[in-house]
């Protein structure tokens, strides 16, 4: 089997999608942790438009964008599929992988990058697209893929889970259990962490929690 | 063969993006023409979560987003594939249609929705991402996906063609062939537009110049 190498940043949802990937399939990989300040010249010239991690190399050869190595993984090694087999469910997949890429990234940047009330403005806007997610893409199923996680779960709960623990920094209840109509998405990210690969491979929430907070003191002035 | 109808809108790069993927396959289709100011409840009803065109309908089930779409037509159809075969090469594929959907879209709407010396700025960057497609993607080739156009050409090739009327409109010189660098990208856009597929079924440049010029003395007051 060709060497895989993974370069990433321990607390980067990003990076965990790809982890999960090559976890839940079993890979075998070395992990080159990346410092944000002092990027490895490798990363510069893997990634020379983004300059930024995740990047996968496989066989020598790069591989970047996060869900675009997913995808790289689920064809490369097939067992244990993380997209629908049917080419219309892989449409309607890659459709909610998008609406990760767009809509769900943004607030979450959104909710880092603000604070008092823009902050809780941003995290409403979280709690719509939660919204969303849940009437169009979950319904009462276990996971976004159904009876298994799939490229969905991995797209969405990569950031819903970080959005989780911003929020319980900004001391917004995301995951309101009043709230009936995000039942569904509470339960859907508790099925979700407690899958052995993800729960197992998660950034420690302690850390990660402290690591957010540094962050936000130092680009914020406030946490 | 399943009945295929595809809601667009006659001016959208986006539309033209899978109007040509169904013509390079020669798949016939219905066309229903979107009115953005009064949409069909059909499409409404097929996209709800973005409420946007292109939509394509196939044996009754909606498809959304328009590479996503694209995708969806190469597994359903592969013959004149639009991806390459090789996962390796399909990941690069990916990773230019993400940056078209991403940079590219992103300057694109800044073109349009801008003026004076903001939209000259936003030229520039502009420039800046053909630099970036002319030195990482093309160099020499006659198409981004080498010989034959690929998914890469269809997502780029779109949205540089509108970028040229838009640049017209403004009268920015943005294939300015005395800039060596984009010597290459004036030349790929060329070949583009000659492959008979694509240039059977652009929008008229000279209805399109229009319905730019409108849109924007409608939206800023100027053109």
């Amino acid at each position: 089997m060709a060497e895989v190498k993974l370069h990433g940043a321990r607390f980067s949802p990003f990076y965990h999608r790809v982890k999960w990937a090559l976890k839940l399939k079993g890979i075998p990989f070395e992990y080159i942790e990346e410092d944000y300040s002092n990027k490895t010249p490798q990363l510069l010239q893997y990634n020379p438009i983004h300059k930024k991690i995740p990047v996968l190399v496989h066989g020598g050869k790069p591989i970047c964008e996060s869900m675009n190595i997913v995808q790289y993984i689920d064809e490369i090694w097939p067992h244990n599929s993380l997209l629908p087999a049917d080419p219309y469910e892989r449409s309607v997949a890659r459709f909610w992988v998008t609406f990760a890429e767009d809509k769900a990234i943004s607030v979450f940047w959104k909710t880092l990058q603000t604070s008092g009330e823009e902050q809780k403005k941003a995290f409403e806007e979280c709690l719509e697209m939660l919204r969303i997610v849940e009437e169009h893409c979950l319904g009462e199923k276990k996971f976004l893929g159904g009876d298994n996680i799939n490229i969905v779960d991995i797209a969405l709960g990569s950031i819903v889970h970080w959005l989780g623990i911003t929020a319980e920094i900004a001391e917004f209840n995301l995951f309101e259990a009043e709230k009936f109509p995000l039942l569904h998405v509470h339960a859907w990210i508790k099925n979700f962490k407690e899958v052995p690969v993800i729960k197992e491979n998660l950034a420690e929430r302690d850390k990660t929690l402290a690591y957010i907070k540094a962050h936000r003191e130092k680009t914020l002035g406030s946490s």
